[in-house]
């Protein structure tokens, strides 16, 4: 147990963004959030997943809809105080605390503002391990653990509570109420118990942010040593370095659905990467063949400051590193793939974990 | 106080599908649907609005979306009594009864299906004294009622319970759900009190629709008697009589758009109706000229056995008289037709009340 400062929060943002694979929103939107409301409440304590009792009750709460929509539909500040009140009383179990749904530079970041609102502790833990774009893409989803009863809030002061007999109708329902509320909407999902957590969560994920934020903001390293660390810390894998020549979007649906092309520079020119992405990036090819798949991870970051780049704000001209990750154990099983695997997104590829693609591609381990 | 028995159901359903104006669903449906609920559970209380008192608790009942989908999309049989139990224990009151929210063979049946199954009474009255095709539509909107906390519900278990600032939101958030849904779902909705009901009630709208009913399936009178009756039992003019030579229709965003038109019979042969819907007759032009229009009634029924016509049954070679209603006072009001004037649906046209039309346009008053 320990309490999260102004310093945690700013590490723990940026290296949330940086798991997000371009998903989860934007790292400056959440920091202040939090920070904001760590000044009005006070700090938040961070439990580990062994802290809690099996029976304690737990709600996550995250943003839902387009990022890049947040960004001017601001919310109003007391979303997440309905959400929790209302969702609490209709389930009618006392609250222990909270968690996060997925990594990513808001989503990390809501449940810490909910979490010093509500005088509670926020569990080290999340269901993904990474960001993804629907609700039932969660870690306790592959358990059985139900999305509902969950609550979809927005600013102009309207709230639905939903309750479904599986996952998958949570996300169409949460979905339609989300893109009629203006593509974007808060929510309340995935109330469990502590057992649930210990089983299902992705353990050490907000300390995991913690590093990776450390490692990016450290002022002590060269940028090569700062990327070395990074990788060293999430198991990751170099893939390609290089400018932003082409960026294709697709609203549609309350998604931020498109492709990016990165062309490599001087010594890399001929060479180009094109990643995928639905909220989160999907599927990197280079020169025409895949290299990263969903669900291990595709980070883009910044070349000079490696801080990372979300889907959102990619742009002409930007110049990044393309980075791979090897995604939790729980996404590689038969149901994880079958949940969130190339084929459920519409790509007609069996899934290669990134440790072969790089062992065979031979592409540099910095 | 009285309780309703089978007869009356068939009246009932029959004289309210008369007054949903081409909306509110079948009422063969409706009617198989209140029986079976009365044969299992028993008759069902009805009560005037003089009978209930100001503190009383009510929650109405109601099918939303494309009744044409009702047909195929058979409601489960449970989904009243998971809106009813859940809504019930989101408000936290007790209910002591229920009502229909419009006129319509379907929605005047469902309460009565929900009086049966709960054990409660049903009170005479509606918020349309017609049917309209959106949830702000209501009398009790005029008067600032809100239609929410209310609950959205379909037949593979789905529940949704919505909390708006306004009821436009609610019509936007629970038209989306029943989009979603499948195009057709069960809500309980406009949570009151008896004090509520005595100001924005349009009162005794279940026994005028028995009344009708039993005019159309007396077997007493010959058809020209019993138009002239039903006439005189709704204060209404007979429009037209003719063949149906043309239906357009258009189901996008849950809803049954079109327009059909009806040509004379011999002796009229040269003329034409042309009447514009949305769930529900909205206008009716006569030879072009406007002759009836949203928020009075506009009533088809079949020329030989005077049961109403659906708009959803609408069908080429029917032969049907086009009948025209004064509606209730409150549509007529400033913010009555700012609610559902022509001018809401799309009409550019000044409302004028019937009698003025046919005062002036001279079509016969049977």
């Amino acid at each position: 147990m320990r309490y999260l400062d102004e310093q945690a929060i700013e590490d723990i943002a940026l290296g949330a963004a940086f798991l997000g694979t371009g998903g989860g929103g934007d790292p400056y939107i959440g920091k202040m959030m939090a920070l904001s409301a760590l000044k009005e409440f006070g700090p938040v304590k961070l439990l580990s997943s062994d802290e809690i009792a099996d029976d304690d009750f737990f709600i996550s709460a995250a943003s839902m809809g387009a990022p890049s929509v947040l960004i001017e539909k601001f919310p109003k500040g007391d979303e997440y105080l309905r959400i929790f009140d209302k969702l609490g009383r209709y389930i009618g179990k006392g609250l222990t605390g909270t968690f996060p749904m997925e990594a990513g530079g808001v989503n990390s970041m809501i449940p810490i503002v909910v979490a010093a609102q509500l005088g509670i502790p926020l569990v080290d833990c999340d269901g993904m391990g990474r960001a993804f774009p629907e609700l039932q893409m969660v870690t306790f989803h592959l358990n059985g653990v139900s999305a509902t009863p969950m609550a979809v809030a927005d600013e102009k002061g309207n709230i639905e509570i939903i309750e479904t007999p599986n996952n998958h109708w949570t996300e169409r329902l949460a979905r339609a109420a989300t893109v009629e509320m203006g593509a974007s909407s808060s929510v309340g999902l995935y109330p469990c118990t502590g057992k649930d957590i210990k089983k299902s969560g992705v353990h050490g994920i907000v300390s995991l942010s913690e590093k990776i934020g450390q490692i990016i903001q450290s002022k002590k390293q060269n940028q090569a040593e700062k990327l070395k660390q990074l990788l060293e810390a999430t198991e990751g894998y170099h893939l390609f370095s290089g400018k932003i020549v082409d960026v294709e979007r697709d609203m549609a649906g309350g998604f931020n659905r498109g492709c990016v092309t990165i062309k490599g520079l001087t010594e890399q020119a001929q060479e180009e990467v094109k990643v995928y992405f639905q909220n989160e990036n999907l599927i990197a090819r280079k020169n025409g063949e895949v290299v990263a798949m969903t669900p291990d991870l595709i980070c883009l970051t910044d070349l000079e400051t490696l801080h990372p780049v979300t889907t959102e704000s990619l742009k002409y001209g930007k110049r990044v590193h393309v980075l791979g990750l090897p995604s939790n154990p729980q996404w590689r099983t038969e149901k994880g793939l079958e949940t969130v695997g190339p084929r459920y997104f519409g790509y007609d590829l069996d899934f290669v974990p990134i440790e072969k693609t790089q062992a065979k591609g031979g592409a540099v381990r910095v």
